[in-house]
């Protein structure tokens, strides 16, 4: 099925079959196109949480206003983001990079100083939002890559951030929740399985200047 | 090609062949898969503008500060996010709505009416960052799109936002600039095209709780 054709397929799946779980080599397929998204600066400023403790589950579907995606037995994960953004996160990077491209770090180190020259000009709330637009852009990876192998796939913002960063204890964990994320396979019995997407025009969205 | 395998082909191109064109089919295809992208409520709060008018490029170029993606003879688009986004916004999807599931407006108010509430309780940049993280989740299926059909596409963020809102006349559009977005087909003499990509390992960005 080609992109196109898999991304028409998807839809905003809120009820999920119960009994049909994701297998892991599909899981391993889905989270290796994540891993390889693009980043600003090759960051990844990011973690995806996958929640499997039932008590966690079931606190996180009241955070959640009680949508019933979370609660169906698909599989939910909570996107977080990193809050300490910061030299060592940099350097984090350039250590990997050394090692990944077979140079010896000093080669690297004029990028090292550019990155935290940028990011040194971001306050707190400055490098959350701007690691939230890039766990977006995974996001984005995540929805195509689980559309192509047809999986059903519920990016969710109805959330109490608070809540959830408290359930998961992620303040300790210097990670604040951007967004919640379920997949898994849709009650085909489920009206809205059917029902025709809502889209703007192409040429509401491009323009040529 | 499978979609791993196209991330894995796509890297961040800097220097583009200057003399090979995206075929407009192909571009046709790139913009219904990002036309396709879910978003928040579904209000897709953003535009994708194809910069062709050469003057236009030329100061866009001045204003991210030279990097070398602008003026290779790749095509240039400006990711803006709607910066008015309220009721009218949302009367406008639902007008969509209505018309997409062949149903009565008035059996679609209540929706339209929580949808109003969300939003009512954001003030100014908080729409704006919102938006943002909805055209970056666009961007991440732009990515996807792009690197499956081997185009080679540059998301950018270092440049003056301020300048190309300017030049491009964006605030009297209710627009705001978010992110550069080159795409084209890389210069495959240019070293980067083969040095190894630098990516956190699967454990550093996916956990189990």
């Amino acid at each position: 099925m080609s992109l196109i054709e898999a991304l028409k397929w998807r839809y905003a799946t809120k009820n999920y079959n119960t009994s049909k779980k994701v297998a892991d080599a599909v899981f391993q397929q889905l989270t290796e196109a994540v891993r390889l998204a693009p980043s600003s600066f090759g960051l990844q400023p990011y973690k995806f949480l996958l929640i499997e403790d039932k008590a966690k589950l079931e606190a996180i579907s009241a955070a959640a206003y009680g949508q019933p995606q979370i609660t169906s037995g698909a599989h939910v994960l909570v996107l977080a983001v990193e809050t300490n953004i910061d030299e060592h996160t940099v350097a984090s990077y350039i250590d990997k990079a050394a090692i990944a491209r077979k140079t010896a770090r000093k080669n690297l180190e004029a990028r090292e100083q550019f990155v935290n020259s940028v990011i040194d000009k971001l306050d707190y709330e400055q490098r959350i939002d701007w690691a939230e637009k890039q766990a977006f852009l995974a996001v984005g990876i995540f929805v195509a890559a689980a559309a192509v192998a047809q999986v059903d796939a519920s990016p969710m913002e109805g959330f109490d951030k608070s809540a959830i960063d408290e359930i998961l204890d992620l303040k300790s964990k210097n990670l604040a929740s951007a967004l919640l994320f379920v997949i898994g396979y849709r009650d085909e019995e489920n009206e809205f399985a059917a029902i025709p997407k809502v889209r703007k025009e192409k040429k509401e969205i491009f323009h040529i200047i």
